[in-house]
């Protein structure tokens, strides 16, 4: 990759703050924040200034770090208590983000053994900063696993953004886009707006450009007829949730996509880490769909479009049957096919090695 | 239909001025402009004032006979003269609108007969109401002959905007809801935004309100979702060009639509006019796709939503392949399953009757 194309990364560890992309000002102003507070770390999480589970998990871990560094406590008890306080308060943010909570225990639990403030607070700044390693490498390995899928001047599309600044870096559908630069495959990126967020137009194509990658952008409606007329050769999409039978919970939109790859016979790809599989739910019908503000439909970036009365249907996801899905990429390989034996197969290999 | 509802009226003929509705700006504020010169005909053509390709046609005859109505001319070979001059200069406001150029070639032939200007005056008001009339006949056909594809009840998915305020009255694809209504059917109707114009939400949405139709506005990613979760029973669309073999030219989102209804086993109409027909063309392939301006995808309503400059591809429209159209409906009937046959037949039959 050349110098002047970069990678952005959403969140950097700082020693006495928090550096975040402010995501909520993207793509007319690229605006980096300093978070020096717990309150500054929960408004950036309220406010969306961060996005994307493994990057809201990483901020609330350097949060809680972060503040713990400036306790002043009599003992390690009130240490504790402050820590438990301070968890509490920064769990609260995004009650539903499932990152949040699990950076945050894994915070609690690496300070279990502490024997002084010191070791406590020390060990809270490194086990933060491992997460964001662990993070990084997990999608540095999904793309590297999805790259072989792909051939020079390839184009691909991909919808939302499950891009380098909705993690810690690289992202997981647009991971392989990057790796394929810094070995010149040259891929071509048609990355839909993605409606009613816009996720698509505001931040992938965004981020994508500052990568040094050929994007193009089209609206959502825009898929069937470019599929056909740009010989799109492959689909990738994140997943925020993915059943035991390979049933995927993504962004509204992802479903439609599934269906058009299928009909044009184009390989339609999901990447996600393994902590993304909930193997308590056997199929996506056991996914509920949470259905968000109608004046996301009725507005966009705030300006009204539509009667502002109007009935409006808007579900933020939708479910893709895994028949529809060519492959799982994860950080510990790909599967294919049979997604209930091989979904089983992949966790029992992990808990092996 | 009670009366607190009415199906809008897009062009309407006062003798002394033409009043047009402002598509402009629906659905913020219903005006209602009144056109007095050609030079204010020429403006509502072509700042989209008036927009949808037989309301433009009926719009702009009606601007001709009323210019005609003020011209001063020595004889009638003068009047011919200052009528060909604003005809020219109408005729220019949208140079690609089919139905412009043959409404104003219909009040040419109108008045080839005449022996004084009074008569030609006379005649070309009437020749122009008439066309605006026979426009509502056969939206009114169209409705009538879609009407017994839909039962009490049912969930109808349509795109852009092929509704009364594109037409004299009624519309193409909105026609049947239209009449289903006043035979209280009860359908309900889920209308797609359509970017990057948003035809769905500033006006389907907008008309259908003012009709008293049960209407649910969705973005366009959300069409699959909604096929399934909603069980849409079917799904019907307008034409821009039709041709001879059936593959039809429409917004752009139709193709993907009519994919997504194929999948579903849900049926997918074209309702359209016989004039939509091209029998010049064998096929899709031949019909050429505009591709408009960049800044429609990467603005929303003049507020940017991408990377200013970032790469777009914009076709406005893209080609359903007739094999996807469960049928065409027309003002004569409906055809389907052998289109090139079936088409040829019914123009045959239509020049007969």
């Amino acid at each position: 990759m050349t110098n002047e194309f970069a990678i952005p990364r959403s969140v950097e560890w700082k020693e006495t703050y928090i550096r975040i992309l402010n995501q909520q000002k993207l793509p007319d102003v690229t605006e980096y924040v300093e978070l020096e507070t717990k309150e500054d770390v929960f408004d950036a999480i309220v406010t969306l200034k961060v996005r994307g589970a493994p990057a809201i998990g990483i901020t609330a871990a350097f949060g809680l770090a972060l503040s713990a560094k400036s306790f002043e406590a009599r003992d390690l008890s009130d240490f504790r208590r402050q820590f438990a306080d301070v968890k509490t308060y920064l769990n609260s943010s995004r009650p539903t983000a499932v990152n949040l909570a699990w950076a945050l225990d894994r915070l609690t639990d690496s300070i279990r053994d502490a024997i002084s403030i010191n070791e406590a607070k020390t060990t809270l700044v490194h086990e933060a900063i491992q997460i964001q390693i662990e993070d990084e490498e997990t999608c540095r390995m999904i793309g590297q696993n999805a790259l072989h899928l792909f051939k020079k001047g390839d184009q691909i599309m991909t919808i939302c953004n499950a891009g380098s600044i909705a993690t810690s870096r690289y992202g997981t559908a647009l991971a392989p886009f990057y790796l394929a630069k810094q070995k010149d495959l040259g891929l071509h990126i048609y990355a839909c707006e993605t409606r009613p967020v816009l996720q698509g137009s505001r931040l992938t194509a965004w981020e994508l450009m500052q990568g040094g990658i050929d994007v193009t952008l089209i609206t959502d409606s825009m898929a069937a007829h470019t599929m056909k007329e740009k010989h799109i050769s492959a689909v990738i999409v994140g997943a925020d949730r993915i059943a035991k039978n390979g049933d995927t919970a993504n962004k509204i939109g992802t479903y439609g996509l599934a269906i058009l790859a299928n009909a044009f016979q184009i390989p339609f790809f999901v990447a996600a880490p393994l902590s993304t599989f909930d193997l308590q739910i056997e199929n996506g019908d056991q996914i509920p769909i949470e259905e968000r503000d109608p004046d996301e439909v009725r507005q966009i970036s705030g300006i009204r479009t539509a009667p502002e009365d109007v009935p409006v249907f808007n579900p933020a996801f939708d479910i893709t049957p895994g028949s529809l899905i060519s492959g799982i990429i994860t950080e510990k390989g790909i599967v294919t096919g049979s997604y209930t034996e091989e979904i089983e197969q992949l966790f029992a290999d992990c808990q092996l090695s």
